[in-house]
C-alpha cells in the first residue's frame, strides 16, 4: 500500500486562513457555499433565489470573495452579474474546514472547559455539539484529508459486496458502487436522519436495489451479524473509536463477527491515533486526542493497539497507512 | 519611515494551527495561558493554586502541550513536576489570536449571519461578542501584528506628553513612560472596566502622576480638548474607525482639535484600509471589512481617504506604514 499523505502546498498564513474562515463561515449560514463552491458560474439571481437574501446582500458577499480571491468575475463586462469559485476555494474550504470543526462545531466543548474538567459526564449532558455543524466541517476536512484514501483502498479491492459501518449519508457507498457497476452495497447507521439521506442519495444516483441502507447502532452487529453476509470489503471510518472505552468487550466481537460471518472480507479500519508524534501531526493529534478523552470519553487506541485488536480477532497481515488528517490511520486487515 | 512589516516566517499548517487554537482556547478558559506562557519554569502545584483545577488535570493538560510542542519538561528526570514554554508557544500564540478572534470572538456575528443580513441593526442589539474574548484574542494579535510598530513610531518621537486616545488597560501608555523617564501620559477610555485595569496597571508599575486616566467617550473631546493641552504625540489604535460612518462630523472636528489644542502633536494612527488588495493581505482583509460593514456597522477609510481628511484638519505631511495585520496602517501626521 503507498503511504497516502496527501502532498502539501506552502500553507496560508493564519491571517489569511481566518479571513477565509470567516467569510466561507458567513457563506455557510447564508447557504452560498454549495452553490458557490461549483466550478459553473453562478449568477446573482440564481444565488438569490438559493438563500433567500436580497439581491444587493449577495452581491456585496460575492464581491468580498472576489476581493479575497476566492471567487472572480464569470464575465468581466458585466461584473456584478455572475461569479466563479477560483482555484483557491477548494482548497481553503479543505483548510477551512480544520478551523472550523474546532473552534465553531467543538466552541460548546472549549467554552465549558472548566465544567468538563470539574465533571466530564455531567458537562457532556449540557454542553453538546452541533451535529449539523459537526458534519458539515467533518465533509469539508475529509474531502481531502480522508476521503479519498478509504475509497482509493476500497476500490483497488474491487468489492462484489461493500459494507460500511457507520456509513452517514452515504456518500462514500454511492461513490465506490458508481465505479463497481457489478456491485451492490449495504450501509449500516444509528442515526434515522442519516439513514434517510442515505436513501434519498442512493435514489438519486439510481442505485435502486444495489444499496441497502439499515437503521441501527453497529454494536448490534456482534449479536447479530447477518447483514455482513457475504462482504468481501468492510469499511468502518472513524466509528469504531466510539466503542472505545465503554463498549470494549463488544467491539471484540464486533470483529470476530465480521472474520466469521465474512471469512474472506478485507477489512478497511480508518481512525486516528492518540498523540502521534511527528512535527506534522503533533499538534493537531494532541488536541484531537485531548478532546476525545477530556470531552468525548473516548480513547483513541495506538497502531500497535489495533494490529494487536485485529490480530486477536483473527485477521492475518495488517498494513497501516497515514492520512491527510494529522494523526489518522488506514488499517488494511486481510482475511489471512 | 520604514515599512513597518514583521518579517514571517514558514506559516504552519491550518491542521497544526487548529490544534494549537483548540488547546491554547482551553487552556484559556482553564486560566493557565498566562501562566504558562512565562519563560519561566511552572510547576503543577503553581498551576493548581493558578486554576482552582485538579493536580490531575492540569497535568494531563499540560502534558497535551508537551506532546503538541507547546511545553516541556523543565526537569528532564522529573518529567510531571514542571514545564517551560517553548520558542513555538510565543509565535503560536500569535497566530491563534487571528484564528480565535475570528471564530470565537465573532462567533455571534457569524452564526447570526442571516439576521445581520435582514435588519443589521436589530441584529446588532441582539448578537454581541463577548468584549473579555475580542479583547483577550485582539491582544494575542495585536503582541506581534500591531503593538511593536506603534510603540517604536511612538517612542522614536520621544514625545514628553503622550495622549491615547482609547487607551484601553494602558498597556501602550505604560510601556512608554517606562522607557521615558521624563515624559508623562493622558489616556482616555470610555469604558468604566477599562480605566479601572488601567489605573490599576499605573500602580503597579508606580508611575504615580506621571499617568492621568480620564473615563470618557473621545468624542467628547471634539468639544471640551483640555486633555489634549501640551500633548507632542496623539496616538489612536484601532478607535477612529469607530465614529464611521455615524460620528463622521464629530471625527473631522477632533482632529481639528488636536491640532488648534496641541499644534505642535504628531498623530499617530492605526487603523485598518478595506479590502486591502496585496496577496498576503486580502484574506484577511476581506473578512474584516466586510465584518465591518455589514455586522458592526462601521466604514473603513482608504489610505487616500486618511491623508486627504487630515490634511483637512491641518496636518503637514502624512508617512503611511504598514503593519503586521492584514490591512493595518500606521498614520503619521505631522503638525506641518
Amino acid at each position: 500500500m503507498n503511504n497516502l499523505t496527501t502532498t502539501e502546498s506552502t500553507p496560508l498564513s493564519a491571517p489569511s486562513l481566518t479571513g477565509a474562515a470567516i467569510l466561507l463561515e458567513i457563506g455557510s449560514e447564508y447557504g452560498l457555499i454549495d452553490l458557490l463552491r461549483q466550478p459553473r458560474a453562478v449568477s446573482v439571481s440564481e444565488a438569490v433565489l438559493h438563500s433567500g437574501l436580497a439581491a444587493a446582500a449577495v452581491t456585496h458577499y460575492c464581491e468580498a470573495l472576489v476581493s479575497a480571491g476566492l471567487l472572480e468575475h464569470a464575465t468581466p463586462d458585466t461584473p456584478s452579474r455572475a461569479y466563479r469559485s477560483t482555484k483557491a476555494m477548494a482548497r481553503t474550504i479543505h483548510d477551512v474546514g480544520y478551523l472550523s470543526w474546532g473552534l465553531r462545531a467543538c466552541q460548546p466543548l472549549i467554552a465549558n472547559a472548566r465544567r468538563f474538567a470539574l465533571d466530564q459526564r455531567e458537562a457532556r449532558d449540557n454542553y453538546q455539539r452541533d451535529g449539523g455543524l459537526v458534519a458539515r466541517t467533518s465533509q469539508w476536512m475529509g474531502e481531502q484529508s480522508f476521503y479519498p484514501h478509504a475509497e482509493e483502498a476500497i476500490l483497488s479491492l474491487r468489492p462484489r459486496h461493500f459494507v460500511d459501518l457507520g456509513c452517514g449519508s452515504a456518500r462514500l457507498l454511492v461513490k465506490v458502487l458508481q465505479q463497481l457497476p457489478e456491485a451492490y452495497g449495504t450501509g449500516i447507521d444509528i442515526s434515522a436522519k442519516a439513514c434517510a439521506d442515505a436513501r434519498h442519495a442512493a435514489g438519486d444516483a439510481s442505485l435502486g436495489e444495489r444499496l441497502r441502507i439499515i437503521e441501527s447502532p453497529i454494536q448490534a452487529l456482534a449479536d447479530d451479524p447477518s447483514p455482513l453476509i457475504g462482504a468481501d470489503v468492510i469499511h468502518a471510518g472513524f466509528v469504531l473509536h466510539d466503542l472505545m472505552p465503554e463498549d470494549e468487550p463488544i467491539l471484540d466481537r464486533l470483529l470476530a463477527a465480521c472474520r466469521t460471518t465474512a471469512p474472506r472480507a478485507t477489512l478497511v479500519v480508518v481512525d486516528a491515533v492518540p498523540f502521534a508524534k511527528d512535527e506534522r501531526e503533533r499538534m493537531f493529534s494532541a488536541a484531537f486526542s485531548y478532546l476525545h478523552h477530556g470531552f468525548m470519553g473516548r480513547e483513541l487506541q495506538s497502531e500497535i493497539a489495533w494490529s494487536e485488536r485485529l490480530a486477536r480477532a483473527g485477521f492475518g497481515a495488517v498494513e497501516i497507512g497515514k492520512l491527510g488528517i494529522p494523526g489518522g490511520r488506514l488499517f488494511l486487515a486481510r482475511s489471512q
